[in-house]
């Protein structure tokens, strides 16, 4: 089953947004043996109909993604109509779950809403969770057009966080019925924390692909690389053990597990809660925390104090201890820490105090460096010196994730 | 002038690397006048003659990036050379620069190293400052190939930190030379906040399109969306004064700047400190202020202050007060913020308690109820009661949006 994807907008072709969804697609399909054979991307206009015309002698599986929304630019659902010869109807009850989406959010429907109401005859409607273009499914039959080999033609909205729940929940159950029998495959993420890409492969690399029918592949992050393997049960198994071996507790989880869920679920099973106070990081730490769901059950209070000032005033660290050490210090770090853990009650606290740059870097503690602190109920502190040199957001990402690291890794020991 | 990008690599169609080539052309191209009218990504194999093949008779500029190293599955230049029908030549002078680079880094040149010299008769070697394989550049006369309208080709190297430079350095000062004396027009992004898309457009859309020689575009991201104006400064100037006019302090910038450069920009400007108090955000407003370089001099303290007690022990809030209205409430929002003015001795404070959800609702507080309070010193503080029922991470950013959204009012009505 060849497919190809048809990336639609201006915007993509401008520089304005990148594109997420090939990857998303390929990494959603491989795991039914589907790989994507071309991808292309035109801008709103006429070529969107050529694009579509070229690929359909060739695929059997063509998604389409943008352009199905209100505005005027939004065209992609009247030329697929055209092209296929499947003229709009209007769709009562589209229309109804559009009308009900707006009113929940307290905005008016306006004439253009009522476009996205419209379904190429012989469509199906996919619902949208998360916005009001729903997705359409259509079947192509092999020589309806010129060529056509017979397609399925999928036209999903270009927002991924209304995309991706639509392509999971109902494109992927479509494409696992009309998909060739894949054989019997699964996929794992081994989510590797601190180490780099060539580091992960120099190390297990070779083991791994010496484990017949294992399939693998490696895509990495700032600070983190993720081993995803495909292969049957048994291959899945044997690169479970090698990757455990050799990597350890380098290796966050083996099924995609992010650090935050990790952290909140093993703080959640003690039933013990924690505290943050950040500097450079701005509350990043936290951020990450508070992005899992039930984290309140764990999570106390964070502190962010940027300014000196406010270390003392609300962490109560000595001024001293500033003008000694200063700010960007381990002393300062663990201060911060004693001082979250003591204040919030908590039963961990972790702190950062950094450069975070592009300014205030200084000789002894250029940009990048960061100290960050964990205190314990009862127990010691200790600070870690990194240093992450890069732009200002990766360092706070790679700060944030280091201290939850150190987290992890001290719940870990702990048990 | 009509251009089109080859992207090449397996791993760009496995989802292992996002990419970052079209963008960053993109954003080269445009100030020339040059847009990209076509982009496509084809695996490392015979495909990529064929795309090139069918680019060829619909572009006269033709970006190729990809399989130019030494390994195996590297092979645009063999198969661009024998489509162009330029058999391959070593050439001594780039060897040379290969074995230099070499024996700098104390590498052994092997001989898959020595395909990197083969260049194409008469093309032109674009060198490479961060890798061993050189670029290269062929002019494709008209009607050399079937329906060629003759072609200025390049092939570059993969890897972003090698293609970049070069771009920059060898291939735009050739792209200025061949094209066209660009008209003269410039690109506009108008940040609008609060509004859907569809609103938007019903607001301004029908004046915008009255404006001769303006391209329109939108791109809708939760909670915002961007106006993009492409014309001469004269229509540029015409739609700037209409979505001024129209949309008022709903537009955020006119220059794509974003909501947390805007508030740190004018914070600075007046020389005022900004605290933070928090809850269901969990330091998400705090995050984005202190994305932006140079929000130490704004920021100086944040409360996340997740539990009841932690509202009370950091911020001051009356047990009271959170046992009549709920933690959740207008009162206990003014008071966040009120306590965060007072104990960091800021200017202004930002405060947020609500409903994250996907549990914790109740019937008079449904899941994505939310307070969003503002302390001002020595003035009133103002609080707002919004509904986000969408999932918790765009939750979050919604509140975050709007909490820096009121404060930016705020400081635009002072002035």
């Amino acid at each position: 089953m060849n497919v190809e994807v048809i990336n639609t907008g201006t915007e993509l072709l401008l520089g304005n947004v990148v594109n997420a969804h090939l990857g998303f697609f390929a990494q959603a399909l491989f795991p039914l043996g589907l790989r994507i054979a071309r991808q292309v991307t035109v801008p709103d206009g006429e070529i969107i109909s050529d694009a579509l015309s070229e690929a359909l002698p060739r695929a059997q599986l063509i998604l389409i993604t943008g352009g199905l929304g209100p505005t005027t630019d939004d065209i992609t659902r009247d030329l697929v109509a055209e092209l296929l010869g499947r003229p709009l109807r209007h769709d009562a009850a589209v229309m109804e779950s559009i009308a009900g989406l707006f009113a929940a959010r307290g905005l008016t429907v306006t004439d253009r809403v009522n476009r996205q109401a419209q379904v190429p005859e012989g469509a199906t409607v996919l619902p949208n969770r998360n916005g009001t273009a729903p997705g359409l499914y259509l079947v192509c039959p092999p020589g309806g057009l010129a060529g056509a080999t017979g397609a399925h033609v999928f036209l999903l909205p270009g927002p991924p966080r209304e995309l991706q729940p639509m392509f999971t929940e109902s494109v992927l159950p479509i494409i696992r019925r009309i998909a060739p029998k894949a054989p019997d495959r699964g996929c794992r993420i081994h989510h590797v924390l601190g180490m780099g890409e060539s580091n992960v492969e120099a190390a297990v690399g070779k083991r791994l692909l010496a484990i017949q029918g294992l399939e693998l592949g490696y895509c990495a992050r700032p600070g983190e690389v993720d081993i995803r393997c495909i292969g049957n049960d048994h291959a899945l198994a044997a690169a479970n053990r090698i990757i455990e071996e050799v990597l350890g507790d380098r290796v966050v989880s083996h099924n995609g597990r992010s650090l935050e869920e990790i952290v909140v679920g093993a703080l959640a099973g003690a039933g013990q809660w924690l505290a943050t106070a950040e500097s450079c990081t701005g509350g990043a730490i936290a951020g990450r925390i508070t992005d899992v769901s039930g984290s309140s059950a764990v999570f106390t209070s964070g502190y962010i104090t940027y300014a000196n000032q406010a270390k003392t005033q609300a962490l109560g660290v000595d001024p001293a201890l500033i003008e000694t050490h200063g700010a960007v210090s381990a002393e300062v770090a663990a201060a911060m820490a004693e001082g979250a853990l003591q204040r919030s009650g908590a039963d961990w606290a972790l702190s950062a105090t950094g450069v975070a740059g592009p300014t205030g870097g200084s000789e002894g503690k250029p940009v990048g460096t960061v100290f960050i602190g964990l205190a314990q109920k009862g127990g010691i502190t200790r600070v870690e010196k990194h240093r992450f040199a890069r732009d200002r957001k990766t360092f706070k990402q790679l700060t944030a994730q280091t201290a939850l690291d150190i987290l992890r890794r001290a719940l870990d020991a702990r048990v």
